[in-house]
């Protein structure tokens, strides 16, 4: 290669920052410009042929093309599976405040799902009966009263409703509501393990680079309480055999939960009308002040 | 921000790379790991919020979905815009051969266009008469005979035939060979500058970052023969107010011709039938060996 032709190639890049520097707004002028920059070094590094190019153009369209206006969205997925989103969470909460640890939105969350009483149960398929409960706090252990926790996790087939069809509306998702004294309880199965979408362009990827898709067993909380931040978390099963190994790099230590068995008709039995016996996962929320 | 933090950041960067090392074929384990490097390395750079990260999933989504199987390719604009594209045709052309220079195919190519004899008309749109002509040649200077030239352009209104459905088909498309000396005529109007399209995401950002979306006035060639490398490039008027500020950065300077002008009742009007005066541009295109 000619010196003069690599001169050249860095050359292109301050061009391209250079017709940039109008951006009226300073904050997109500095994304752009910064992402100009990061995306000609990793070309100007792999040296992509122009088969290559070309095949990373396809994989993005499809990726776009992918998405539906429901709880399919292989941007997000695709973002997830590079360690992007756990990235932006992570610089998004670097102080420790005390709040609980968040993770990944991920793809299936639903806007409006049912609202649910303290207790009910939202799980209308089968499965091993769980109860989930505890309380959301602030930092300095008071209760917070009327939080709303919205949430959702897979049926024991592995799949969301709305992304499984042959579910009914608003199975194993719900939007619960902390009592008096913060408490929120809710009447489920045990999540299971389950791959995410492998029929698309990430499970493509994921496929030719020997990845697995799998994520642990985990249930999807999105706490929101007037004057604190909103909470984006998971539960994760603490016995889950992908917990070093989640395809989309979620986990963390504080967020495991065990699932212990209690016998038929113990007075939780009663209370939340399990018939038979049923698992048990405590675990209290904190939001943070806004 | 605590020490901890970034450097858990810089550490989930080498998680996500370490993920690709049973890649089985090299050269993607290659392209993976240093796309995660890059990526991580600019979204640590530019610390985005949740809402901005959300905002480049939905605005790479929206870039996938206005992609349609004719004309439209706005992640192939996107990379034009960014000046991807032509830094991954520098790269593939850096070893100065004596060969025409190549510049970016654009997304508005279509194939199997109509196969067109020598001087035949192209343009069913009004435009200012023109003839283009010339010779392709090896790099020792021997002609090249019935080299293939595929030829686009836009009609007056900037759009090309495809996009705009009006247009009848075919127009301002063609695939002229050349003759056993090598010569091919191309009779059509001169081509304009165009706006590249606006609708859509890319078109955005150009408006948000203060850039027009403007294209020199050029007329797209791919010149295929047997035992040579393709070709592609452009022909651009090199009186063209935007050759300094081109949209996607595709401008060479041994790309440029001039649009002679000739009076009515030359002999070359007679040759290839112009009834009143025309424009004139010569070019000899110059193929690699393959
Ligand atoms: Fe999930
Ligand atoms: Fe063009």
């Amino acid at each position: 290669m000619s010196m003069h032709g690599t001169e050249a190639e860095r050359a292109l890049a301050e061009q391209v920052v250079g017709r940039f520097a109008n951006t009226p707004d300073a904050r997109l002028r500095t994304l752009m410009q910064s992402l100009v920059r990061h995306l000609h070094a990793y070309v100007r590094e792999v040296e992509p042929t122009e088969a290559e190019w070309f095949a990373a153009i396809r994989f993005l369209t499809e990726t776009g093309q992918m998405c539906d206006d429901v709880v399919r969205q292989e941007f997000i997925l695709l973002s997830d599976t590079l360690g992007v989103s756990m990235l932006v969470d992570a610089i998004n909460h670097r102080y420790a405040t005390g709040a609980t640890d968040t993770t990944v939105f991920g793809p299936f969350y639903i806007e409006g799902m049912p609202e649910r009483a303290y207790g009910e149960n939202m799980a209308f398929t089968p499965g091993t009966p769980a109860l989930v409960h505890g309380r959301v706090l602030t930092t300095d252990g008071q209760p917070v009263a009327n939080a709303l926790l919205e949430v959702w996790q897979t049926a024991d087939n592995g799949m969301y409703s709305g992304q499984d069809t042959a579910q009914p509306h608003g199975n194993l998702r719900g939007r619960y509501r902390t009592d008096a004294e913060g408490r929120y309880a809710i009447r489920t199965i045990v999540p299971v393990c389950y791959p995410i979408p492998t029929d698309g362009p990430v499970g493509r990827m994921l496929n030719a680079t020997g990845r697995h898709p799998w994520r642990p067993a985990h249930l999807h909380f999105m706490i929101t309480a007037p004057g604190h931040s909103t909470l984006v978390t998971h539960l994760f099963n603490q016995n889950d055999p992908y917990l070093d190994s989640d395809a989309v790099f979620g986990v963390k230590p504080s967020l495991l939960v065990d699932y212990r068995e209690h016998a038929a008709g113990e007075a939780a039995a009663q209370q939340f009308g399990f018939e038979g016996g049923f698992r048990e996962a405590r675990y209290d929320f904190v939001l943070e002040r806004a």
